[in-house]
């Protein structure tokens, strides 16, 4: 049998303990489109996203991700994850076509971290309102309507209090993620890691969190712009509505030209990023930052996202 | 048995009639860094470039394209397609470890259009010196050192005289290049198409030429930038250098944001570009542009690279 | 007695044969706001621009300028103009304070081109409504609210059926204007020059247009933007909203960075330029342009404003 | 008698501990071209400056500012000015032609916080070498020869112990400087003052230094680039140079998108920026912060330059 494969980095289900105000910021600020509102939950996307959604934000009493949604290679591969967690003692959950707007069924289950992961392929692709749809075919919403205006979704970044080297091996082994630098103290303890099944740097990293009250944090979620310029451009328009954020900056690790600013709603932190480097080797040895590099991998240069902001109680995921 | 997979594009071996100019524009004013020289054959890439070079520039009697060389996904690829190539009655030549600075053992063959292409999997990927080296560890070099400063080499265009649709099935049933976008008169003619086996738009294109003295002609060959103000920069470095181009503009085709250039030593013609898009799902339905559209799809916005530039005899490949 | 002196471009007053039309293209797809509306006149400015207005939108049987408006440093200065202007045998009328909304007390008066110019000194800076407040106190309005979101209105290009030089002359010896640069054939005729009063390359350019049915013909207005990447942005969304546009190109003369535009109710021309120098040498020698070098100085690279296209009949001014 | 006016701003001389390094710094890192070397002093300027230099190095015992030059708009304004500041009081000194290369007869005198100034109008503007020079008229230079090529030399920023409220009314009075806007603690406690004769935001700014030991410090000098871009490349080269800065962010006083560095030959410091904008109103009425919104005047985003650093001794000038 060939072994299921994860295509690529879906959506994320965020919880928002004030959905006007998480509405406010990811359409209006952050300029998202949406997509659908059905039983109480909004469907957002990117201008560039093809996926039905990228983020959908529900009600609920206090802020988290509900799960995290990865779509596959092919079809079967939904079943054969579900039979290959199963046997690797891992419970899997069927979630019902429809169940989740625009998407069809689906399997959730828990990282040995307790983040919840979400692995489905059929899923819709709808177009754009005649209006709002650009005249370029090859892409779904004109852009620049509001806001900062990114083009597509890009990473999950999850925090735990576990040891990261763990989560990694569990990322590769179970789902074949492939490790593609990666922060590493005295030779042993793994601070931070960076994984792709695609050629980006990273689909999800995992940061090392120790103080956290539980092991499943979320770090970030990140929407990815054309050009370092717009993220100047989204500067400006954060300062604007008044909303506090970190950066811009650069950070070694990903080569990523960030800012980080948080959904007053959900408490979810998003990074606004552009740039960043593509890995087409199939050889791809990871890049390993010592602790005496750390601090480059970090912030290359700008402003830097502090330990002390990593380790802030962010929500769970 | 799994079928072979290539990975990625790899490198464009070029021959020139005047190797000096050659390597005055690409070293110079495209800004390119020497590898390696050996047997009088100069091994460049870009700032951003992990492999031993991603082009190669040989004196010769004229400029052509003696080959586009392909890295597979495992070492096994290369006999494997080997196999294949020959099974379906192509003639394979092993070109031997060392031959190409850098490089293992390898295959050479022609497409039905006569277009040379090389695959290989083993190929150093050499640091460059300390002084010039990035600071960043998954950075080859510094980058901005000289002249238009790409990060790295991204897909080759080819052009013949040939039906483009017979090459571009060849290209996806013989080496699995998946169909991206497309231009098709009257729903029978395609006029070009543009495949990948990676996440970008295309790895390689294929444009029709039908006054083409030669079946296996080249469009040109294509540097990335991180950013269109790059573009721009590039703009005003070749202007100041006294050499024409083409651009800058915005292709609907793949969203690129592009300057074309000629090599005056060879007659190569380079695309420098920035922007595009990437394709990560699996089920992508390749776009359809017709004669109607073919316009947009041609040039979104800015000069047009016309009909006239693109059937302008260039070299072969 | 001091001589008057002109400080800065003002405003260029426009009569449109579709108000409603010319009210999306300024407002929706500029992105210009609204500071009034009176008597059926809109009174329009960029985002930095400080003055009550820096264009206004009339309904007419047919596209013209109606006047454009010049402030003089000094309150005496308007009297000053008036009284020099006469002596010099030009008509010069009086126009009441808040004839024009949000300023005093003004005259106009024709170029031998018969151009109507308006001299003004008083005039309102209103605030934005609290909401569309920059938080910056040194900026009118938020940036990016809609369209292409120029900073602030630039210069005016005029064109004429007159000889060119007499113009300039004029316009250096009544009003002060410098000659900045110029492009001049066979060392006697001038085809083209650029003026201003300020450091910038020019607040005033006239170009040739000998075939003009009137003397006084527009050849465009300009908004200019922070960066050449919001030029880009704004190619993206003219290509969305089903605009035609020449560009982006740079051109030798001033070294702007352009694109243009014409608001589809009216037929005025609009630049959109970022880049350009500034002159603040007091002894600047005008850069001379010959025939020779006549291409370089329209275009330095990019899609060029072609003679036929500056030969185009536009409207009158 | 008309009065004496500055036209602009136009070197500073700096005095280097360490002449090998600030060249390095200067010339390959920043990217300026070295017009002239006389009696062990180099001159030097961007490639878009007009003058024959725009800064000046000279070996010395320490780092210092030796003056700040300032070109007038008319040939007697220098002579106006000796005769202006002598009758005020101040020690006026001669500087004979040619005594600083490229310069005519000069003046020299120091400020009441002892930072000293030289006036001059008689300046060369020397052509760049042919192999260097533009093929644009109107640029002195080729752009991008190398480094973080800012286009030209934009202001200076000096710090004091004294009342700043006391230079600022000096620089008004005595030579012609506008303020544009200022920081004033409890409406008396001006904490800093933007002034400008020109339409920039400021030609110079003083800003408060209470506990330096000498009144005349310099805080910074800075060039401009054409983009917010160019500023990030300039990170780039900065970080790969391996030299610290401070950045990028946005002021917001002036608008200005920067990044502030430091000759480690010297110690001075320079902001590369950006943006910012023009003031053509000729009744401007300066922008006052105040304690409450000092931090937006700041940093509107970005990493601060927080006070810690702003009160760093730097250099005296």
């Amino acid at each position: 049998m060939t072994l299921p494969e994860i295509a690529k980095l879906g959506h994320v289900a965020l919880v928002t303990p004030d959905l006007e105000k998480s509405l406010w910021f990811f359409k209006d600020v952050i300029g998202l489109e949406v997509t659908e509102e059905k039983n109480g939950t909004y469907y957002l996307r990117a201008w560039g996203d093809f996926e039905h959604h990228s983020l959908s934000l529900t009600a609920g009493e206090k802020g988290y991700v509900d799960h995290i949604g990865w779509r596959t290679k092919r079809p079967e591969d939904v079943e054969g994850f579900a039979q290959l967690l199963e046997k690797a003692g891992t419970e899997v959950n069927w979630i019902e076509a429809g169940e989740e707007a625009g998407q069809g069924r689906a399997i959730r289950f828990k990282l040995p971290s307790q983040h919840s992961f979400e692995i489905y392929y059929d899923v819709e692709k709808p177009k754009a309102d005649e209006k709002r749809r650009s005249v370029l075919k090859n892409q779904t919403y004109k852009a620049w309507a509001r806001g900062c205006s990114p083009r597509r979704f890009d990473h999950v970044n999850i925090a735990t209090s576990m040891d990261v080297g763990e989560i990694l091996e569990y990322l590769g082994r179970q789902l074949g993620f492939k490790l593609r630098e990666y922060v590493r103290y005295n030779e042993k303890t793994t601070v931070a890691g960076w994984m792709s099944v695609t050629p980006l740097v990273h689909d999800i990293a995992v940061i090392s969190r120790p103080q956290a009250e539980t092991p499943n944090q979320l770090h970030h979620i990140s929407y990815w712009h054309d050009s370092a310029q717009d993220i100047l451009r989204a500067a400006d328009i954060l300062a604007e509505a008044g909303i506090k954020f970190i950066g811009p900056g650069k950070h070694g690790v990903s080569q990523a030209f960030y800012l980080y600013v948080c959904d007053p709603g959900s408490g979810c932190r998003v990074e606004l990023f552009s740039g960043s480097y593509l890995i087409f080797e199939p050889d791809w040895e990871p890049v390993e930052w010592t602790e005496e590099d750390h601090s480059i991998a970090n912030t290359y240069w700008g402003e830097t996202v502090s330990d002390k902001e990593l380790n802030k109680p962010t929500i769970e995921a």
